[in-house]
């Protein structure tokens, strides 16, 4: 075994611990990557929060970037040295349709999640990126390209794709009309993803104090959202809206907005039933959707088009030993618009 | 005003009494129609049980066939004698996003509904087909084509565009797997189309007992939507599921039977809020979506199909005075697949 350090909550809540982590040996086609920076998602703090069950919280983070240290003999795509992403899976079965069609991510095997999984051979539980260590397959790491700042480009690996994958679905680009409903880790990243790709942007808040923000990051309006004028003035606008939106909320506003055969994706991931009204989605032929993270090919295909485009995301970056600050500030909705860990505080 | 006479709930059972209706004088671009075939719609039994609400019962119906038997002077489509047929909504406003965009069915302003609406000039209640006569603007009459009988044409105008819609609208063709949940009124039309547009088609059903059908009318299977073991083997299988069942249901099992990208089209209207797990749409980006009918062009070009393919509803006919017989049996489910009333009764 390898052994790391990283930070755990231990007892629930977001005073996290610097614990040792055993690392597994490596096998042929794993590498062995020094965690230099994670972002700090929503996820990690649902987990810990035990919203999604399960016993104990593993180390969270999955969403990093790094330096190849070790690779087994196996290996052919990485060296000694390689700047790599890594995101929310570690492996997936391969065989299922979803493995075939590129959306490991979805694999009806379940895909090995980076945290809180169980590993497909030898059976121990997965350790998240808040560690200065991580061994995977070298199948699901990624070149980070030249040209990405490797704090910035790390919360691409759960935030950029879970914007990018609805964007490409519904085909955003140029003459379509996107809104993205919250402006916060994810959705900063839509607007400078969706905008990149040439449709017209468009925030929706709750308060219009965001929309300087919006505008800097490529949107070409703000919409606030509880002022019933402008969302009957707005009705029928948009062929795409990413719902960022975490807290479980009624999506009739939103559906409301939705042009002919529009789209309401959401990627906030609610928890629990949401009450749907069908009638919302008759008049004007609606889809309601949603998506999570993306496969391997999306993967790559987004961080190219990042490189292509300059885009990262918008991060304050705190020693890895502030995690639990950046966890409860984040619980508040006081950042803008990542937190992301510099892991080098664990030498 | 000229009279006619039809069929209508006066205290909202099906008992429906014979009555005198009022029919507007001929506008200059109207048309008045002969109602020769009456399809029963579940939305028929839906208004008459009160669940649309609002005061009274209209006189219902709103997929006939018949024969123009009058035109106002600007009419320009029509001649006297001519087959027409006609749908759920006789005027829009012509304007909106929605009109101009050929789906007056979900017009801005609201489309006026064939019975149970507002007429947009006089403001008098529209009264529906269950009647002799109809009046209408030519524009929201369709020339019925050479070759459709009649009265296996006339549900092609509720039920037929309704299933129509949601097939084109998730490109169902060739290579394409097309499920049907509920094999009605709706559904039957459903596996008709989308098997005549080239797509794999099953049916999904709460019994075996319809598999002969279902195979008769072009589906290559039946799966039993009760046998856990069949939904599992069925998991991801399908590109568009058309779901015609009308009372509220789970959809969760359902959404586990879409491939990548799959639609699920709740079509069957039902009622109220139905609890969704945003989850349930997450893995495999899966769509929920819903329609309703369907506008001018669309309704053109799936009369046009039919015409082709020589497809029109399995119905059951039956003289316009058994109305309230024929609303009773399809409450209970007892109809092999639509109920059509042959108005020639009323003289």
């Amino acid at each position: 075994m390898r052994t790391t350090t990283g930070w755990q909550s231990t007892d629930g809540s977001t005073a996290l611990q610097r614990v040792p982590i055993e690392r597994r040996e490596l096998r042929d086609d794993d590498i062995a990557v020094r965690v230099d920076y994670c972002g700090v998602c929503h996820s990690d703090l649902h987990r810990i929060h035990g919203a999604f069950g399960g016993g104990g919280t593993p180390v969270t983070g999955h969403e990093f970037t790094g330096t190849v240290t070790a690779t087994g003999p196996a290996v052919n795509s990485f060296a000694l040295g390689d700047r790599v992403a890594v995101g929310t899976i570690v492996d997936s079965c391969g065989d299922c349709a979803m493995c075939q069609a590129g959306q490991e991510n979805y694999c009806y095997q379940g895909a090995t999640s980076t945290y809180g999984g169980t590993d497909r051979i030898d059976g121990t539980p997965t350790q998240g990126g808040y560690s200065r260590e991580y061994v995977l397959r070298e199948k699901f790491a990624y070149r980070l390209p030249d040209g990405l700042d490797p704090a910035a480009a790390a919360p691409l690996m759960c935030a950029g794709i879970t914007m990018w994958e609805p964007l490409r679905a519904a085909g955003a680009g140029p003459g379509r009309r996107v809104a993205v409903a919250g402006l916060g880790g994810l959705g900063h990243l839509g607007v400078k993803l969706a905008a990149a790709l040439g449709a017209e942007v468009t925030v929706l808040s709750r308060t219009p104090d965001k929309a300087d923000d919006a505008r800097a990051l490529g949107a070409t309006d703000l919409l606030v959202s509880t002022d019933a004028g402008q969302l009957e003035r707005a009705r029928g606008r948009f062929d795409l809206i990413l719902d960022t939106i975490s807290a479980p909320h009624d999506l009739s506003p939103l559906l409301g907005l939705l042009a002919l055969d529009g789209t309401l994706s959401v990627v906030g991931f609610p928890i629990g039933e949401i009450p749907l009204r069908i009638m919302d989605l008759t008049y004007g032929r609606k889809n309601l959707s949603s998506s999570g993270t993306g496969g391997r090919r999306g993967t790559a295909e987004m961080l190219a088009f990042c490189a292509e485009h300059g885009i990262t995301a918008d991060i304050e970056l705190l020693p890895s030993a502030k995690a639990g600050e950046a966890l409860d500030r984040l619980d508040r909705g006081d950042v803008r618009y990542r937190f992301v860990l510099d892991l080098s505080d664990l030498g």
